[in-house]
């Protein structure tokens, strides 16, 4: 056997692997419109991270799939049945948790693969808490979206308009990046077609119904292609190599 | 698409099940001697809650895949590498706001299914903490050997002594269950020889090496057996079936 | 003066005392049936120690006598007037400050004594934590019904059947201990003739009334005696001894 | 039996109980010099609690034997020996959790009597947070020095200088306290005869050894007695009386 | 006295201001370059708060001075003198409770005011949970760039490049609302030549020395003006009445 | 630029100020009667630490604006609109990090400058916390009243009577400290003339109306003045700098 996963190795396997990069990749629960699944962000996030780790040979965590609480501009928010949100405190204690078993495990390069951008803080927040602790280590957070070069994303956006991140939950890059790593998780035949959301520049609670549309989608999947998935798969990977090479 | 896995709905799907019964398999990533993989426990978990969904038309949560401790009495302990170990405030927390989450959706019958012994204190506390603010949703927690009767036990030990339920750890019930229901993941040639250790009535810190076999199984996994560990599944998963029809 | 008890000694008296075995008994305040007062658990915890560190040379700290929620089907549940339950993070954060307290102290022997079932997986909680900052101090856990071998629980069930571990609440071998260590406190007239309960292999929640008998004794202490807690504390003490000078 | 003490009392005597009102005497366990035990302030709330649920028919909850860290200046500080300090937020939390089940138990009197004044402001803190969950239950909290009017502050120090209540640890007040509570704990002849120590009107960190004499009693305990001991708590007790009369 | 602050009201003042909107700004206490105090952040939210409750007959909460960790991409990070840094759970209570206390006022219109971009996921957890507990309260977050049109950032980057928000600190924007704010705290002479840093899109810890430019200066401050900053202060100040206007 | 306040400074100036004394100021938003601000109390700790640090060349980080619980009998309470109470765990995070932040950047004298009266518990317990870690640091708590001599007392209270300093909320003292330090902000003609209130020896929950005057004052301000607060701070700044002269 020869997986990057580190859930299908026995300890004995891990404990060759743990000199090189673990990489911890963070999802969610969250809803993803009538045509993706629950796990959409959990599985960009551990398939991006296969894909990493084949190419540096380093192992891959076990995905958070659970993650912070879903907001309405940037994820459809937590009125939707199965978006399982953490609170804030519990993310970061998770993190913190396992970043610091890492860390006593021996491993000295971890790479934290964020796939819901309501996470990031959080992490960031954890492994702060823990790089006190261990300062030898060497932790890198990134995510697939912010290491795309404004190229890449015109290549992907050639035949229909960017919508800007906040607005892509549920739309051309999520779709695309799950027709090229998942395809048997998308009902192609439910993107729905209603129009996208206008972004407001302010959060507003309470968290009511109606701030979105009734899809879940906050932008039009229409156009996208397991091709453009790959584009973004590639040009990320590409990227993670780099920091990777760069920083251990 | 019918899947019983959460992860694999749309919103829209799940939000079709949540009147059904919601299934929370809770695992763990820790070392399972030479011939069994770290996610060993969330494997067992998540395999059996498959089984047990199809049978009563439930779903499955997204699996825990990280859990409580491990003691070195129950599961060779925090000092092998990949054993990865959440604080108990941690998986208090995590568990808690899942729970209170599926609530909020609606759900009003959630059995946790629980194969980490060492989660189970844990685990009941938070349900507890969540069943006091929502009194209407009836919770069960339970764990595949709790449920089978002394005729199974001895089914599965006809052949060889039965060590004890804290030390079945990496042992014969185990990795029965693992020949069963994930055989690519089982190393058979890597199974350990040596014999097991004595269980002491008492719990020992500071934890250091030593108090376990170096393999970090606990009881020889000599004789195990696909059939055995679906003659555990079988006897499992008709006991909760059984648990369901009573109490949902 | 020359008692055990930590409690009765000035500082001065307990400075020459830490050198030797810390013994901290942990109790609850808990039903137990009509004949049993609150404090059958801290009464049975304080008063081993007391015996044990007699033996040993060693001091008795203050008894806890709150404990961890009592569960119906280990203790009766948390209905009955005068069950006093702590939430899981309130106990091991007050046995981390008080073991923290005696490390602090110079102590480095300490010799936890549980005596109610629910406490454990809290307590050990506290020690891994404590043991991690000061793995000096050698910390160990346990409690009479562990110890005790298949001999002695024969003799005591030598005329009645052995319900299990799990329902001996406020039954044969806590009666006989009380009848024992503190007669003055059992009464003897008011003990249940209703049957016991049979176990389930599952927790169920919320938990309601009528899921145990209306006594609160999960099984009968018909049968009771001074002697038999005799027998159960002899062996109780002797293992302990046995322990501490195989570990200190 | 007729015991005031809930460790006593059966679950269905508790239950007979409480509707009365439900003290809750809080000590610490903390140095107090040459000739008092570490229990001293746990064993004069107790003593007193009890003298005061005899006068109005209460019942006392089992003491708080550990507080919160002992100060130098009011209590000698924590470099003592025996002297076991716990944390702000355990002391709330624990009292929070034993003031919550006598709320859900229907308890609707309950008063905390504390003998520990670095307790106070922790104590505060839980019943202002349980306080506002439960409005319909009275909570009150006082201590034995605050009620004594100064008629009687000048019959106990009739023959010698008062201090200032700072000072008063393991001084004259809590020795004659002591004397007439529980005389078999006093040690007489150890009385220490140095002189005590200056207040400062400043907390200074860290705290260091010399900050307080040696002996840890911070006045002179010289002209204690089991009268003046008795005039202390008839009239804490007749104030006590009086306050529960007015407010319950 | 017509203050707009809460601070310098009596409570009846702030009594009859209750039932407009109360803002809370949120700053920071951080390095700003050669030029700019630790303060510029919280002087920036409270001033434009200022305005902002002018316009429209609101009251300005007491700012919040410290503000969470600074980042070394955002914000220079932690390691000059002077950064104090609050953890992420801290900022998360403090908002809460600060939250909790107005709505328990009576206060039904909040919005928060944020000038350090680091506080946001933490602030908006904090509302999320009062949120929950005060349904009828309607909070609002937004921060003085977001509501910036293209058109308003043209204006303010005519003559210099526009290097992205994520370096505006210390540079064109906050140097200009302080010298339209508060020029009596900027040392215009002390704005550093140095060129700005290269943005990366990851995070990267441990965090150490050299990872920004000397003087702390994320970009080149050159080409402020308080002419600028007034255009900022009154683009910003008009899109927050037309949000009250909109959402209260 | 030569301001004291770390507010106004730049990094670079505070650095150079970091070998001195660094004096926190923690005040409270609170109800301070008909005539003085809710600020009352964090304008009296800033100003007074002000010219404390003029005096010995220190500086003053940015005072806590929100404090503990306002209680009744020392503040009023909780239910006067714009009193803004945090928990006790809340300012205990809020002092720890903050504190902390300032050992990190090198800071070894901290003097923390309080002038609220219900904050002191939570703040010395943060103290506490920290000092632990940071034994080389010193750390001094004070407060303008604890400091003052019999003979200033006298003055202050030379035509009126001293009602005890728990009563002085909004009274003499604090009304006079602010005609000094504060002129503009007192109401000399809405000082009230109802007469104060009766202190008991005794805390009493739930908090409601009525037990306070109508006006929030605990005590007559009838009598202030400036003169009296100039007698007041000159005095509280002169123990300041011997406390400070005989400690660092």
């Amino acid at each position: 056997m020869s997986s990057v996963y580190m859930n299908e190795m026995t300890w004995q396997e891990f404990n060759e692997k743990k000199c090189q990069v673990i990489i911890l990749p963070v999802g969610s629960t969250e809803q993803h419109s009538f045509h993706l699944p629950l796990s959409t962000d959990s599985v960009i996030a551990e398939k991006i991270s296969e894909i990493f780790a084949e190419k540096i040979g380093g192992a891959v965590a076990p995905t958070f799939t659970y993650g912070y609480k879903s907001k309405p501009m940037s994820g459809g928010g937590p009125l939707f049945p199965g978006t399982i949100d953490l609170n804030g405190e519990t993310l970061i204690r998770l993190a913190c948790d396992v970043l610091e078993e890492l860390c006593r495990d021996g491993v000295t390069k971890i790479f934290v693969n964020n796939a819901h951008f309501e996470n990031e803080a959080f992490l960031l927040e954890a492994i702060d808490l823990i790089s006190q602790k261990y300062p030898n280590v060497k932790i890198l957070e990134s995510n697939w979206w912010d290491v795309l070069s404004q190229d890449i994303i015109d290549k992907v956006f050639s035949d229909v308009l960017f919508p800007g991140w906040a607005l892509e939950h549920a739309a051309i890059t999520e779709t695309s990046l799950m027709m090229y790593l998942a395809p048997e998780l998308v009902r192609e035949d439910k993107i729905p077609t209603e129009t996208g959301v206008t972004p407001i520049p302010y959060h507003k609670y309470p968290i009511v119904k109606g701030m979105v549309p009734e899809s879940g989608a906050l932008a039009s999947a229409k156009g996208s292609s397991a091709e453009k998935g790959k584009i973004i798969v590639d040009a990320a990977v590409a990227e993670f190599v780099k920091i990777a090479a760069e920083n251990y």
